[in-house]
């Protein structure tokens, strides 16, 4: 048992940490709403992956909103100046799971990391989700986030767009 | 906002608290292994799900083994004399989400959830899961569970089984 971080996971180093802030939502089929969140990634000793939790509250009265909790995973890209490849895996408290893949950090001033759905699956209750898309980007102690979802009807949209600041290592 | 439990979750109520104990784990392609492991599953202020954590160690030296997360959710049955409908949907840091459904707790003595697999998707990097069922049981005190996995080309076949104690509300 080691405490010294997975070097596969050199390349999220700048995702680590606890994340506080403000995004907004809005979608075709409900009104547009705020919300406060935070944001935890954190890593598990010599384990090669992140633990992320998410959890929203209403701007209004704080009542909680979403949350989603799940695991980045890092591996090298497939040739010498290739991005390297990041997997999302996510489970949220509406019945929904989904798999996320895609390329990065890259970019220099900012890091960079794009995701689109692999697989999305939801449970006999859930409402119908077809696909999502994700762009989270670091620049210093600022950690930015936009969500598309494709769902209930209607194809890839954006969905959500929030900026945070680092609260904790 | 309100700390009063959801009542969707009043079959649930002694499924919620911390768990730790141990297990042990088998499957055709791998040496047999025992495992200590600590559960949490918790309500969320007035939210109709459950969060559920899961981790594991080594017995010999410790050192962090599996780890899931995700989220417990109860429907009532269909009819007045079924069992609620229980889902529920898990992330693993080895790349791979399930959704999980089934229904209980069912039982007097004992309160049984049985669960399986509706999906089960993984990143291109994961190693390949078709299937899996699991079991809870609470008995007072103790929560035992067994899981029963279909992956890398077995059919579905017992592999893990473990027994807890309540350590925590």
């Amino acid at each position: 048992m080691t405490d010294t971080p997975n070097p596969a996971l050199a390349p999220l180093a700048a995702f680590v940490g606890t994340w506080s802030g403000e995004g907004n939502g809005s979608y075709p089929t409900i009104p547009p709403f705020g919300y406060q969140e935070e944001i935890t990634i954190s890593t598990v000793p010599g384990k090669p992956f992140l633990a992320y939790t998410q959890r929203t509250r209403a701007t209004d009265d704080g009542r909680p909103l979403h949350a989603e909790t799940g695991y980045w995973r890092c591996t090298p890209g497939a040739g010498p100046g290739d991005a390297p490849r990041v997997e999302v895996v996510l489970a949220h408290p509406t019945g929904i799971v989904e798999v996320l893949e895609g390329t990065g950090p890259f970019g220099t001033a900012e890091q960079v990391v794009d995701l689109s759905s692999s697989s999305v699956a939801g449970s006999a209750t859930a409402k119908r989700v077809d696909a999502t898309a994700r762009r989270f980007v670091v620049v210093g102690d600022e950690l930015r986030y936009t969500v598309a979802m494709a769902a209930v009807g209607s194809p890839l949209t954006h969905h959500l767009a929030a900026t945070l600041r680092r609260v904790g290592a």
